[in-house]
């Protein structure tokens, strides 16, 4: 049997004074598939019908970023310290090339990680996330969700709020909730705070960056929900534009989880992109 | 060996008082794909690459539409009428219930008939097309390819000037030039004239028909080239934004006729979603 998300060993490997935690899954060969995850989450945050089902073709690699988590180390205050770490953590898994996959503020280091090229990324997926600059609001959607007492603030944060979107929320939640044993510790704001920081950072420039968004010159797939209140849709569209090689995708009635909403479309999209 | 779209012979069937010449590729059952044309466009204007892959694992349906190609009678000057002539055509063969595939001026058909429903339309693919309204400039950029004496008008008109676009687009021009039996014959202006007609009345009204859209309650797809000067890119996407169920894909570097372009890609797409 296969191991799923749920049932992974949580796994470690030092590099640059951390102990990065991590879990693998799929086959032993093939181009792995690592996981850049978004604000404050954890390994354990991850939708385990998108993974497992990625991992039944290709290695897929979920990690806990420096200070996350199960991770030691301090979490640092900018995207490209976060991206540092990341590359640090690939580097000691001794990984020659990848592919990336970056939710939200994995996204921005997908995209530092892509143009730098320190470590051998082959394509990156960008989900519900933003380019550099050209963002406003994020701080006020995110004030408004948390205080709307909801049982858990990826409801109104990830999904919109029709009754089909909802639903799909609470099933997502569900399947991240499945894992017992092992799951990562919250690390409060010791993470939140310098990741808010690198997010508002990031977010800062009245202009969309175009020029780091030409530096990227691998295939990128860009996947976003119609209605993303946290990184609007038409940014991800002006990303598209500015980019050499993306493919962008938008789903219905959607928010900034909508690669968990439509986990198994998504997945195929995914595979149709990293087999081309 | 199942049919092909260079070998399939093309059949007829009366309706309206028209001689509707058609071929029929793909398993015998499933619900049928019906493609509709773009402008001027016969049966042979397709590309094999796509139609043979797509009837791989479903019925798929070319035509020439009243008044094309080897098809008889005359060819309305509204897109309202072309659609009906459509709707007669699929009742003739008998289908209960279809998937659409427009491209281009075939899109335009696509989008009334998922609306009225005269014929039942499970889902639609809404590849290079546009809504109606909110496009000037479509005459100009015909004229000015039209003016540039390539081998294919459809090089200039349906690619980017990128040497790899233009390439994607000699191959597509080469392969649906394989057939030699039976080809549709070019009727001129006979189609030309009020085909022309019915897409300016479409892009006319200076606003985009959002209430058009609104009533497409069917899950589309919505294609779409990075740099289509036909039908301006960002008008898909904000007919994306204004449909009830829609997903949008876009390719990069690739003008109006990128599901040639990105035949393979389009095609798992399109299977991605019909099967969804």
């Amino acid at each position: 049997m296969p191991a799923t998300l749920e049932q992974a060993p949580t796994l470690f490997v030092e590099a640059s004074g951390v102990r990065f935690a991590y879990r693998r899954l799929g086959p032993d060969s093939g181009i792995p598939l690592v996981l850049l995850q978004h604000f404050t989450g954890t390994m354990d945050a991850w939708d385990p019908a998108m993974v497992n089902a990625l991992a039944a073709d290709r290695p897929v690699i979920a990690f806990d970023n420096a200070g996350v988590g199960a991770s030691s180390g301090e979490t640092p205050d900018s995207v490209e310290r976060q991206a540092a770490d990341a590359e640090a953590f690939i580097a000691a898994l001794g990984l020659k090339q990848i592919d990336l996959l970056g939710f939200s503020l994995g996204g921005f280091l997908a995209q530092v990680m892509a143009a730098r090229d320190t470590v051998d990324v082959r394509r990156l997926v960008l989900a519900g996330t933003a380019p550099r600059g050209g963002e406003e609001h994020l701080l006020q959607v995110v004030e408004e969700a948390f205080g709307r007492g909801a049982r858990d603030v990826r409801l109104p944060l990830f999904f919109t709020s029709s009754a089909a979107s909802q639903a799909a929320g609470a099933a997502f939640v569900d399947r991240a909730a499945v894992r017992q044993i092992d799951r990562d510790p919250d690390r409060g704001e010791a993470v939140s705070t310098p990741q808010a920081q690198a997010i508002i950072r990031w977010c800062a420039p009245k202009e969309i960056d175009r020029a780091a968004l030409d530096a990227i010159r691998q295939p990128a797939l860009i996947v976003h929900g119609s209605d993303d209140t946290m990184f609007p849709s038409i940014n991800a569209y002006e990303m598209f534009k500015s980019m050499n090689n993306a493919t962008l995708i938008m789903y219905p009635d959607s928010g900034h989880g909508a690669l968990f909403q439509y986990a198994e479309t998504f997945v195929a999209h995914v595979r149709t992109f990293l087999d081309a």
